[in-house]
């Protein structure tokens, strides 16, 4: 199936059966996030896998009872970054020097440039950016889903601050930012299952510079 | 050729070759990422794709002379809106219930609580929702060109206001956020082609509560 032909397939399942996805499958959409490419590879975010059934439940309510929190057998959440980090600026180009078989020095002066430009921004903006590259992985997760036929609800809605507190992210210096339960339809329960997929037109969505 | 292997295959082109892309999968890139989910379906941002080389020169200074904006075929822009507007909505409600054949006033209720929570927000708050919505498609279409074996190249390094000013999108509420030149990889002279992708491993990426 092409990702095209993916992305139709998929919607934002309202209603899931209860059925696991298999841990193989589940570990292939986990990847592709992990494939996804990042501002300077920072990689500022980390993905959350809940499969314990007491945890999601106590996630639901914080979700505003969205059942896809407790009928999905795999309830992903991407957290990004507080902040960036001076150490956690040199892990990344260390390894990735170290892994491409160059000295530790060979990224010196670009280090030192993306540190004087990110250190010097706030909190907040820095978070706004690593959020963003948070939703970079989250858009190729929801793809690769779809690819493998696994249904997945992009989730903003739910209250940040207090699963931050019952996951214990703020000690990580993280802030979720999105939801992805992974489960699959409940066809004959699920309102939005057979309803057409609806989008801007192009002409109301690409403007053109010939 | 699985997603997974897509994703490893492409890398942030730093050299292309000049060889155009087919406007057929280009059209493929644009439809996956107007296929992206968003935040109850609104999405708010606009793909641009410039072709006029003359316009990819006056870019390329604004994007610190990157070569790829030249070299690429297609210049994709992807751009948020400044904030949400009522009549933004309603225009989105109306098409998706029309072409889903059901009664204009069916989602009244939902659309009412969504206008109250997001116009209550301040501009800087829904742009920061918008772009992140962006970031999601920019994500699938990064992922659509690895399928098609385009290369792309994921760029935040450019001044944004003098790209919007340059193509009058502050007149369209529009605000510039990444740009994704798409073109073909000039492997004997990309420093980068050749070098490891290198990712955080799973155990600084995944945090599980199993």
């Amino acid at each position: 199936m092409s990702l095209i032909d993916a992305l139709n397939w998929r919607y934002a399942t309202k209603k899931m059966n209860g059925q696991p996805v298999d841990q193989e499958k589940v570990d292939q959409i986990i990847h592709a996030a992990q494939l996804a490419p990042t501002s300077s590879g920072l990689q500022p975010f980390k993905v959350i896998v809940v499969t314990n059934q007491e945890l999601k439940e106590k996630i639901a309510p914080i979700a505003y009872n969205q059942s896809q929190v407790i009928d999905s057998s795999h309830l992903l959440i991407f957290a990004a970054q507080e902040n960036y980090s001076e150490e956690g600026i040199d892990g990344v180009f260390n390894r990735m020097n170290s892994e491409r078989g160059l000295p530790l020095n060979t990224t010196d002066d670009y280090k030192a440039q993306l540190k004087k430009t990110i250190l010097s921004k706030s909190a907040e903006e820095n978070f706004e950016h690593a959020a963003r590259q948070a939703y970079i992985a989250f858009g190729i997760a929801i793809a690769e889903a779809a690819v493998l036929k696994v249904d997945a609800t992009p989730m903003e809605g739910f209250d940040g601050p207090s699963l931050d507190q019952l996951l214990g992210l703020k000690e990580k210096g993280l802030k979720s930012v999105t939801l992805l339960p992974l489960g699959y339809r409940d066809e004959a329960n699920d309102w939005l299952a057979n309803l057409k997929k609806v989008r801007k037109p192009l002409n109301e969505f690409l403007i053109e510079f010939k």
